[in-house]
């Protein structure tokens, strides 16, 4: 089968939350599945969940929580070994579907340039399904990938001061 | 803990998923989760996957596919039916996390109203956090829920000719 680019962007939520979906509708169809998250550290109840699968591996570097800030560098070093480690599991072609969590987050921070999300576009083989998340996805990136959703914020409660809780925000 | 009222609306890509990644975060949570499908049926990839998970229920009920054209008396009695049932899960409160997926579709249908949608939310337990999915949310549910994302298409690659994929699309 042949495997597409996705892109996830926008300020809306649900862009990790649809990567999560397509990860377990895949597994639910056999195919392997890598997820890496950038930005995110620790073990949030989606990970928890996604241990079910055997066919689901996912991988966190990176700053260990989103970057307030100049990001130091021990982060920026965490992040260039996910972003190698993900260049390989992409040319390896051993998982059909490949999501790279918050990676237009990690470009916009500079943890990772423009040309290197590119590329990661450029190695995939054939089959790979390649899904890249995160707001202000870089116009060269929406440019080259297949299918793009913007999650427009409409309404957000956290204007009503929700504040993100265990089960449904992480 | 207090549960609030999301709506994923648009015409793009990543409104299903989300919900679907929602209900596998809350369960990882340890929470209950109870999924209706209106307008759906059949063994999808994503129903496969979540049958790994004792703590989600996954009901469908209604046109068993995307309905074309006028429904039929059965596919109304069906979603008739599923309404019903979405009621009492409702009230109950038994279950977390409540997702009524593309029931925004069943009601631009007609298959059932504006009124029974917004019934919905008046319904809701506090604890009860209640998700309703499908293009066309009636401006009447998005002023009435807490959050609400617009899942809009920048780019499809149906223009490209491709159709549905097992594992990606359903």
């Amino acid at each position: 089968m042949k495997g597409y680019v996705q892109v996830y962007t926008g300020n809306g939520k649900g862009k990790t939350t649809a990567s999560l979906g397509l990860a377990i509708r895949a597994a639910g169809a056999g195919f392997g599945v890598f997820i890496i998250q950038f930005m995110k550290q620790g073990m949030y109840s989606e990970i928890k969940a996604l241990k079910k699968f055997e066919n689901i591996v996912v991988e966190q570097y990176g700053a260990g929580k989103f970057v307030k800030g100049t990001p130091s560098d021990a982060e920026r070093a965490g992040c260039r070994q996910g972003y190698e480690r993900l260049c390989s599991i992409i040319e390896s072609g051993k998982y059909d579907l490949v999501i790279a969590e918050e990676a237009n987050v990690a470009c916009s921070y500079g943890l990772f340039s423009e040309k290197d999300l590119l590329h990661l576009i450029d190695i995939k083989p054939d089959h790979v399904e390649l899904v890249i998340t995160g707001r202000g996805a870089p116009a060269s990136v929406i440019e080259k990938a297949d299918l793009v959703t913007e999650m427009t914020e409409i309404k957000h409660y956290y204007k009503q001061g929700v504040v993100a809780r265990v089960g449904i925000e992480k």
